[in-house]
């Protein structure tokens, strides 16, 4: 690939970007942890690795706009259509397509080539760790979602009871998303290195979720004995 | 202090919480905090404390309505009528309503009593460490706050950049804030309890900070480098 090229997809990116600034951070992340995979996968064709990460997320707008579109298949059609109209060959734009079709839900599209693997693991790692941590936290900061929950005994929940889909997405605690998502996604990378930058990741993740669990739990423990004996 | 002065209290802040069960999470936190800090303080009145606590955020939906507005002062005055109703002597609600005018700007009204530095230092500690943390990356996610910026040379900023005022509250970044607010929170305690807290959430915070700049920083540097090679 040329500079010209990068540059050229590079803005096309920038442009399908909706929130600006937050969403080609994501991106960039994107590309540089697929090209430290690829690094470890020689049979990986790089340039396809690079159009895929640069461009995975084109389709984002299009279902911010409407719900009922899925940003994984919408982008692999622009891609597809992008890079056409660039004079790529079909099937250089299919695999990038195929890439970016994969990238998201595991069990009805798995990533089939090594490239895909590639792309869906960088992917999933901007959600491992602190990175992982801070991401959730700011989106679930501006759905106004809590950092935990209270069980029946007034006690605060560590956020392993049930997730299951039947609570909406604004009253999801932080507490509850670490355990049913973030706490998860080592398990289901799909390469060596993807599970291994994960695996170092989710050691910043547990650190702070413990860290947080310990300091609203404790006080308050204490506390609540305290308030027993002091109020007649 | 009864049990039901402290259920009217606690129904009372309830009733003022402009944003519900976070607000109030925030305060039962602040309590716990406070008599925790309070038990190592043999001279601190546990009455004035508790009340304290539990009423000093209640001017915050006030100050939702009108930034003008400083809801030190303006919970102050709310809890001193809401206590002087309730039949409480003046000297008891006026302490009370110092504790919560000095719980904010530490330089125009210093906490003067030991029960006001307990409740300045408890509403401190709910910002440091990875309460802090977490309480900082869902309110900029709230604002639209980015994780970082990047200097002059494309490289993601630490942080330590300037901060001055001059940046919009939407704009400043989660790595600046940690840089110019929640790093420094544990130089500005008043009890030497507070402090000792403090210290051990700071680890929490510091790791966690350090552990995100690593993540966002070494993929690129290192792809940053390898697409220099790649690209003709």
């Amino acid at each position: 690939m040329t500079k010209e090229e990068f540059r050229a997809m590079e803005a096309y990116m920038s442009a399908c970007m909706a929130e600006g600034a937050h969403d080609g951070e994501h991106v960039y992340r994107v590309l540089y942890l697929a090209l430290d995979i690829a690094g470890t996968e020689p049979e990986a064709d790089l340039d396809t690795v690079i159009a895929a990460a640069l461009l995975h997320d084109v389709g984002r707008s299009a279902q911010l706009r409407d719900q009922t579109l899925d940003h994984a298949l919408v982008g692999a059609d622009m891609a597809e259509a992008f890079l056409r109209e660039r004079g790529y060959d079909e099937a250089f734009l299919r695999h990038v397509g195929d890439c970016i079709r994969s990238h998201r839900f595991r069990r009805a599209r798995p990533p089939k080539t090594v490239e895909a693997k590639i792309l869906f693991d960088a992917d999933k790692l901007d959600v491992c760790g602190a990175t992982g941590i801070a991401r959730t936290l700011q989106y679930g900061g501006s759905l106004g979602c809590p950092l935990y929950h209270r069980d029946g005994n007034g006690r605060i929940s560590d956020g392993r009871e049930g997730h299951d889909g039947r609570i909406d997405a604004a009253s999801v605690s932080f507490f509850q998303e670490y355990h049913f998502k973030l706490a998860r996604l080592c398990e289901r990378l799909l390469t060596r290195r993807g599970r291994e930058l994960a695996e170092a990741r989710q050691q910043a993740a547990r650190a702070f979720y413990e860290a947080l669990l310990a300091e609203v739990r404790s006080p308050e423990e204490a506390g609540k004995a305290a308030l027993d004996t002091l109020l007649s």
